[in-house]
């Protein structure tokens, strides 16, 4: 990962620590770009005189502030995401009670999106052979966000009609891992901008549609089938059905963290019959988990998760994953109401 | 691990939790023991009434505490390791304004020490054999330090002498990864009673003797070498001495932070030309160091996990290690220094 792909905005970044008078910064950013954390520590360090304190724990969302390190630090840019809590999506997060989002994060935390300069217009072109609609749902990261309008542009050239939608995020046609509000569109096919697969596996399993993924840094198309993807979700659930013991994963980081939701699934579990523990867990792996007594797990951290956990050997589900299990919701819902008004995690 | 190797002190802990009417009770287990956890948080749960949430995340040691958990329990308890912090050991510790601790932890945490009630004296017996001198110098973890005495006696009738050292720790004879003060005994060999490799190895390194370790529950006797072991670390430290640039690694664990220490020693680095950057973690671990771009790192948080890293592509010193590098201390004063009077992490 370049340097130069991303805009870092460290004129502004060091024109804030001055106005501040910060003198112990820190810096948090997405595992990919820790190539080029050090560079940008020696910069800003040597222009402003502040001590620079570099994150060196996981990062994957704005949900995953390093409050330790907020804690130690007079601001702290977290890098790579946006601004979700200032927006209906983060509004409704924040009113969940969540403890560890202290109030003065807001006067601390600086989100810096990392917009990206990268043409978005090869790929795109690239992207057109694979469309086989006329009307794509066009959604991007934040990074790419703001080429939204002219990858619309190209693909009406092309013949195709591009809907940006509407999100409960800060921009239009922005998604996140675990928001696609702005995918909720009259289309056939959903064209996502970005890299990964993370945003495109969960836009193919909550819009049900075949989604064609299109990274302008690699030149790669990718194509996801929502189907092949909700089969997995439906065999892990069917793994779990028999479970007779369950460990509820409790997720401590700073914006998956909700007691109120963990407290009661456990009590409906415990109706239904089934051992119910509460666990508690920063980063989960599956070594951690290992070790307990319990049939199956439910991880009511971030929801997306679950389906970075087919591998284990106990299933993991996502809490509507488990009120299937406990019967309480039917095996078409998992998706529907996830994706879009009832976001699993919130 | 069976449950009932160890003393859980459940009556113990169930009249607490009704004592303080706690409604929400917090579980820390080291990983061996998280088999038997769900059994513990059913009991409790079941004759107090009271919400059980069991720590999922690693716990190396009394200086582990799971603060998150902490801040969302009435009660925490943590199990398998002694008070650290109200004998002259945690005294200093305290005094040097680690900022994770907070006040009321001590109201708080309650250190469930797991005493064990198996017999010492067949392993200690089975030992003997591997004494090559006449005086030993007889340490164990908190699990068996109460059964010294017991095996003093065994190691008299084979014509051994036993020494038992006063410690900085709750209990002579008893060490931690990070203290071996009750091991600095006129002695020709150490013999260890405990389980792992972690006390044999730091024994060994920093007492600079023969250790003979006895595992009573396994019955097995494992033997330590010195020399073989500094081998390692001198190794560790060569590979570094090009080094242009380091992380210096600031443990963001609540007992193993330092921000102070971690800053001299950037400023003394910086003032030898090297490039030095700060870098916080909770759990340092291989894949999340990959990304950086610096030569060598320095671990501050657990001086002794340094020992663990030696797989690493890139050299991870301690801090003691480290001011070799720096040319600050000598090659010999890493193992003397650290071991008894001025412990490399307190």
């Amino acid at each position: 990962m370049e340097r130069n792909t991303y805009d870092f905005e460290l004129e502004k970044i060091k024109k804030l620590i001055k106005e501040r008078g910060a003198k112990r910064v820190g810096l948090q950013l997405p595992e990919g770009l820790k190539t080029v954390v050090t560079d940008i520590a020696a910069e800003i360090s040597k222009d402003t005189g502040a001590e620079v304190i570099i994150s060196g724990n996981s990062c994957y969302g704005a949900c995953d502030i390093d409050e330790k390190l907020e804690r130690i630090v007079d601001v702290l840019f977290h890098f790579g995401h946006s601004d979700t809590f200032s927006h209906s999506f983060g509004k409704a997060f924040l009113s969940k009670k969540r403890f560890v989002l202290k109030e003065n994060y807001q006067k601390k935390v600086f989100f810096i999106e990392l917009r990206s300069g990268v043409d978005v217009k090869p790929v795109v072109e690239k992207a057109v052979a694979e469309i086989k609609g006329d009307t794509v749902g066009l959604v991007a990261t934040v990074q790419h966000v703001h080429a939204l309008k002219e990858a619309k542009v190209v693909l009406a050239r092309f013949g195709k009609k591009a809907v940006i939608g509407k999100s409960r995020l800060k921009y239009d046609g922005q998604v996140l891992g675990c928001d696609f509000s702005s995918a909720a569109v009259p289309c056939e096919e959903i064209l996502f901008i970005g890299s990964g697969s993370f945003h495109s596996v969960g836009l193919a399993l909550y819009t049900g549609k075949r989604v064609i993924a299109a990274d302008p840094f690699t030149m790669q198309i990718s194509i996801y089938e929502a189907e092949e993807l909700r089969k997995k979700r439906y065999m892990a659930i069917a793994r779990a059905l028999d479970a007779k013991s369950v460990g509820i994963i409790v997720g401590m980081k700073s914006g998956q963290f909700n007691l109120d939701e963990v407290i009661d699934l456990k009590k409906k579990a415990v109706e239904k019959g089934l051992g119910a523990y509460l666990i508690a867990m920063d980063e989960i792996g599956e070594d951690k988990l290992l070790g307990f007594k319990v049939d199956a797990f439910v991880n009511t951290a971030c929801p997306r998760l679950a389906e970075d956990f087919v591998h284990f050997k106990k299933p993991v589900l996502s809490a509507k994953e488990f009120e299937v299990v406990l019967g309480e919701r039917s095996w078409e819902d998992i998706f529907k109401l996830f994706s879009f008004k009832n976001n699993g995690c919130f």
